[in-house]
């Protein structure tokens, strides 16, 4: 696997870079779409391939530890294989998940006991075996097992909790290196920072992460409910740590503002189910602003549904057509929507590429967060 | 519009027509997939045009008459430009849909009065308001407005409601005469054959409906829960009272077997919700018989889904892969089954049309039906 920095714009902390993995070359900055439990949910595999064409996609450690199994995965070859997506993937730890199963999970220096919200069986994750898991899973990029904490969160609680994280990342460590590769391809772990919303301990735990000297590095426990500007201070305050020749991966984020502004401050890559399951609540994300399409004032509006046409489905059906499938709860609605949200939030990313190579990226950037921040 | 009857098998009534509209040509038998309120449940428009392939679908009267309204299809120029479907499309008259909201509505000679489904707000369907309705909707095909008795049936019931039905059928084609087609297009009306199970009334209502002189003729009343033997026998009754020279539609049938069955018998339209209702429940027809893709027999099962491979999905996916989609009632789980079981259908009835035009159809249809009915 091969990071290369292309160029970092000069008005901002803004990167264009390529990362090479043995299922394929990612362009960055880049977004991910989630595929929770092996299926990007109401997209074909083929639509993601030819018409959304993202360059890497996500897969949830938890839900996919639960359900198909690590068993059936091996058998298929890997998780490539099973769901036939031959680009490459991230999966994530498992941490954030079971971290979100409050009152069903117990924290401690071991790892994490939780219970399957599919049927309620008790399950262990520590550093080691989510490694194991990680490795029979087979995404190209593979995540550390961290605890993401909540917000607010109390400072003493929030130290302790990144210095554990940091425990369990060496034990992460030592036991990645100790297993080998199932299926003949790369995996490169990243380590995930910690410390909530503190600077210090986001400095701290940066620097912790930074001397891991993994391949690439992450920044977790945002986009958990704190103000925007508190999520880019973070985010300002660990670049600064981070080096440079190395790709930053912010979990989670976010809304297409949030991601021109995490670009502007040096983060390479991001994911977030919110262009997916808000499409399924009929929100649409567009250049000049949000749709809610179940809105009476869409009805009788036989327009396309998006007039910049990234994606078939915005020309293909009106937005009056879109309005109507949602009213009746028809599955082509969501199916639609997911398109448009996905293919939008691909072009963001590609465009604020082009961008940065042109070194335009600022103005570009500050004209579409105006742009995308109104309802339409 | 015109039918031409291009064959008719010579060691069956199996027949092989082309009947063109203004929206394109079909070719019979044919199979309408159902498009209740304007969607082909879980498939793209794109997917149904280029990889399913119908010459015609379905749409229903009272669906759309709720929601969107003929007011806004009105105003998108009919069900075509609303729903971005150029080839032909049928409408029922909503008999069918106000005769299953039992206890919710209340049937005289003037019509039906019934509440709606979704906000239980009350409306009147006549022979004269249906055919309005239609008119604005703006199908190829439109249906008379008919009481569809049930299963089983007592004979005088029966009998009073075919002559109902036939009176609904005189006022139906009065009022289809006065009123023009909306968008320029040509409409065609396809009366109904009522009788319930009993010959006698078959055969009577098969001549009223014939001296009607339509473009083309309708069975209806069948597939109601009546045993298979029940059903073709009141085909064979009535097929021996249509004209040849005129395109024979049996409504609601069937799975694949009563299909065949019926086309031998010289039926030449059909429409079921069957493929992609059990698509959603998670049975996949097959040329070698029904799959239950839950069951834990495919949990490891990486093969296609069907090795056919008639549509693309059916290597694109792998049955232990569909079979997860389900197991976590994943969206993409009811797209690919759809796609799957109605790519199905149209091949067996191209293939169908195919064997009759080669005068190989019976024995063709005996080894079909044969293999189709297993359980894998
Ligand atoms: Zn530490
Ligand atoms: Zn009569």
């Amino acid at each position: 696997m091969q990071f290369d920095l292309l160029t970092t714009d000069p008005a901002s902390q803004a990167r264009a870079g390529k990362l090479t993995t043995d299922h394929g070359v990612i362009e960055t900055p880049i977004f991910m779409p989630v595929g929770t439990v092996a299926s990007v949910k109401g997209v074909h595999q083929r639509e993601l391939r030819q018409d959304i064409n993202p360059d890497i996609i996500l897969g949830n450690t938890y839900h996919l530890y639960l359900r198909p199994g690590t068993g059936t995965l091996q058998k298929a070859g890997g998780l490539h294989k099973f769901m036939n997506w031959e680009r490459p993937i991230l999966t994530d730890s498992g941490g954030f998940q079971v971290y979100s199963l409050s009152g069903r999970r117990k924290i401690n220096e071991q790892g994490v006991k939780f219970k399957s919200h599919v049927d309620g069986s008790t399950h262990l994750f520590t550093p080691e075996n989510v490694m194991e898991i990680q490795r029979q899973i087979g995404a190209d990029i593979i995540m550390a097992f961290d605890e993401c904490t909540p917000y607010p969160c109390d400072y003493r609680y929030a130290k302790r909790s990144m210095h554990m994280t940091h425990r369990w990342l060496d034990r992460c460590i030592t036991h990645f290196e100790k297993t080998p590769a199932l299926y003949g391809y790369e995996q490169a772990l990243f380590p995930i920072i910690q410390g909530s919303t503190y600077k210090d301990l986001r400095t701290q735990s940066a620097e912790y992460i930074a001397n891991s000297n993994a391949f690439g590095n992450a920044i977790g426990g945002l986009s958990v409910g704190e103000p925007a500007e508190e999520m880019y201070a973070m985010t300002e305050v660990v670049t600064a740590v981070l080096p440079e020749e190395k790709p930053r991966y912010l979990m989670g984020v976010g809304t297409p503002i949030n991601i021109l502004e995490n670009i502007a401050l040096g983060i390479d890559m991001f994911d977030c189910v919110m262009p997916t399951r808000n499409a399924r609540n009929g929100m649409l994300f567009t250049a000049h602003g949000t749709i809610n399409i179940k809105n009476l004032k869409w009805a009788e509006d036989f327009s396309p549904i998006d007039e910049m046409g990234i994606t078939w489905v915005d020309t293909e059906y009106s937005k009056a057509y879109l309005r109507h499938l949602f009213k009746c709860h028809e599955l082509l609605g969501m199916q639609i929507a997911t398109i448009h949200n996905l293919g939008f939030y691909m072009w963001l990313v590609r465009e604020a590429r082009t961008q940065i190579l042109a070194g335009t990226f600022v103005t570009w950037k500050e004209m579409m967060v105006k742009q995308m921040d109104k309802r339409l």
